[in-house]
């Protein structure tokens, strides 16, 4: 039987829907699709985040809590590890599917982007497809989808309505911050791939990532959630590549250290750019704090990059 | 559906039951109750003290196995993560209710004490109730119970003895060590509600806490245990609450450090004030190591406290 | 019911043939015999390796993902606890079954081997026998094991072969690297039985060791994987004994530590000995890095031994 992580995240998703109560989560309809709200206008929780993360990875990861040292401070974290880094992280985690339909905008992930081929070029590139009957999709937003929300991703995924769930998630909730702390293996993937580095090759991803507190806004927290993953993030992948030379080199240049705005939190480029950074920072800072890569071809490993408790401690903004 | 600590605990006691080989539980009526004695009688064991743990915090946390490193002594630990923290810690896993029937003894822990409202004043602050036509109640003591004992939980309960499940732990036993560590997020909410906090402001709660070793009786492991709490347990919690410079005054007077008596173990104590220590030791002391609360209504980080490494050695006595 | 290791084990078989895509895995036949293979001609993955490696303890531990910090490397590692230290690890995982049918080799692990009774002396040291008309072997191996292997297995369990279940790992793929770090409980008891210990008085055990990356071919990863034991494997144990001088002075003899070859990675030996360095090497150095031991009787606690970083470093090659 061929897999489809749409068909192991609508596992998922059914569970949710069976503890919603424990999950701090809502559940509805909207047209005939099944809606969770994990943190928009419900408050969520550290588990729905969790299972939010493994929906977003296709069912093919696991996401565990687990915690996180900066000195004395304890911080909740997770840890994802994935033998399927390239469909869980890029055909379906990646938030690569930008969902507006009227005033509706959200950034869509989950394993649904796998049946939409968003965005296109990506999924040309892994040679990923599935079909199923049923789909996921992950909607980082902080409204409500509409029943014309509904109809378009039915449309774009060939899926009927009733066969729908749609997971909503706020940046600026409990879910939301557990959910981005989760791409720390995504994040990793990006910037490799981001470099030219063929995906096909990851054979393995593991990675652990501080889950960041919730500090304001969803812009604010795109900024902190950001910060826990360049900062804190540590990854370590299985590579099956011909030539270490190159691959050394990659690695060099991937982590967020090899960036030119590298040392300052979100927080502080705010301050100093103002919100309109994103478009002045150096993208290259993208990136895990620590990548260990080991090539299971020849043996080699190596590894850039270091967690900066400084810039940690600043961006939690521990007082 | 309306969400039932006792139903949800009824199902892992039942996990407990099927799996008593392996668990080294023994399980056996009382009158016709069940009964799963994990450190009594029984030898008990690890895995028994993980399901005991989520048994006492009603089903809506999660315990998970973990490790903590004092120096190169990796001691086994637990991780708590709950989204219902004032309901599972202080509606459920506080021993709140002193269970006293003829000879018998106990201090009741568990979502029983949600049915039977033990403590009533406690009930009353937190506002919470359920009803259930299951319960389970975890006994800490030293002797099995009569079926007097059992007559009397089903009278306060209003449940029929054979709804009911009674899980035993001796404080002295493998799973009694195992499930006092887990009681590290119960232990910060316990001080924050001592020091006049409004406990269902807290959303989320986490903490992990090193496992005593068996150092001896039910007396000696009190000790112990305690010192892992007050010297290795480390919290964190989400709250939403209006002012950040009481809750800054809060956090600070929270932790153990806060007590006069900081600093010396358990058994330090016991040998300078004798076993009466208890009613002359400050109270205060019994907080954990590292207390942090997120504030997410303002975005505010407060952490007070440390992990105190040197109290921590003398206490496991490593030779 | 009593308790059988391999009923356990063969659910967890099932549940790796039911998710074999998932596991990267090749399920087949060989004659009637159900045949995993994780990791000769399959890939397999990490996930297989942790469920391989709860197959090989028989059903009765748990093992857990978790990180292991090499300063800024975080490695993946295990966690490994059970309350059946020496049924698990020395009647169950020990890879005491020499297979060898033909040219077929394997280094046999599992609860078949308490079918078997191998080695014979072990079991009847031990006390430990079970029934079961199922059961699983896992087989350290570089090739697929024939009709007559099936044959043989099933003659010397006494299982027909249509209810075998034969898990493939080789030593230089990513589950057979996994399966080998879930061996540090079974390491450290190893040695404390070659020290003369009686393991019926072992009640408990934990360890957590990192996971080697893959460094090459079976060889080379037969010496990468021990590093990892014994230079950072870490154990704790609760025993039940009765006399706490004896006990302290084995303990202090138990790690890799206490050998006259401790402190050289592996791949030195092989540089400084040639490959037969097996046969040279002082093997008291096959322990793990660090043993902590808990007498349960008098409340005692020894440790021995330390993490050795520089040689796991040097031994991962991190360049």
């Amino acid at each position: 039987m061929a897999l489809s992580m749409n068909k192991l995240a609508v596992r998922i998703a059914k569970e949710m829907i069976d503890r919603e109560k424990e999950l701090k989560v809502s559940v509805f309809k909207v047209g005939k699709a099944s809606v969770i709200d994990a943190g928009v206008k419900a408050l969520g929780g550290f588990e729905a985040g969790v299972l939010v993360s493994k929906i977003c990875l296709g069912g093919l990861a696991s996401v565990t809590a687990t915690h996180f040292a900066v000195e004395d401070l304890y911080l909740p974290a997770v840890a994802v590890s994935t033998d399927y880094p390239a469909e869980a992280c890029m055909a379906s985690q990646l938030a690569g599917w930008r969902v507006q339909v009227g005033d509706f905008f959200a950034n869509g992930s989950g394993p649904a982007r796998a049946l939409a081929k968003k965005p296109k070029k990506l999924f040309e590139k892994l040679g990923y497809s599935e079909t199923s009957d049923e789909a996921v999709l992950v909607l980082e937003t902080e409204k409500l989808p509409t029943e014309a929300v509904v109809e378009s991703i039915s449309k774009d995924t060939g899926v009927k309505p009733e066969n729908l769930y749609l997971v909503l998630v706020s940046p600026a909730s409990i879910a939301g911050s557990v959910q981005v702390s989760a791409r720390i293996v995504e994040t990793g993937l990006f910037k490799l791939d981001a470099l030219g580095f063929d995906l096909k090759a990851v054979k393995y991803g593991f990675g652990v990532c501080p889950v960041a507190p919730l500090k304001g806004d969803a812009l604010t927290m795109a900024g902190i959630t950001n910060d826990m993953l360049l900062y804190g993030g540590t990854t370590y992948y299985l590579v099956d590549y011909p030539d270490d030379a190159k691959l050394k080199e990659l690695v060099e240049k991937a982590p967020s250290s090899a960036s030119k705005d590298y040392g300052k939190s979100f927080t502080e480029l705010v301050k100093q750019f103002g919100w309109d950074f994103l478009y002045k920072v150096d993208p290259a800072i993208f990136a895990p704090a620590v990548i260990t890569v080991n090539n299971i071809k020849t043996g080699a490993l190596f590894k850039a990059g270091k967690v900066n408790y400084e810039v940690l401690k600043k961006a939690i903004g521990v007082a």
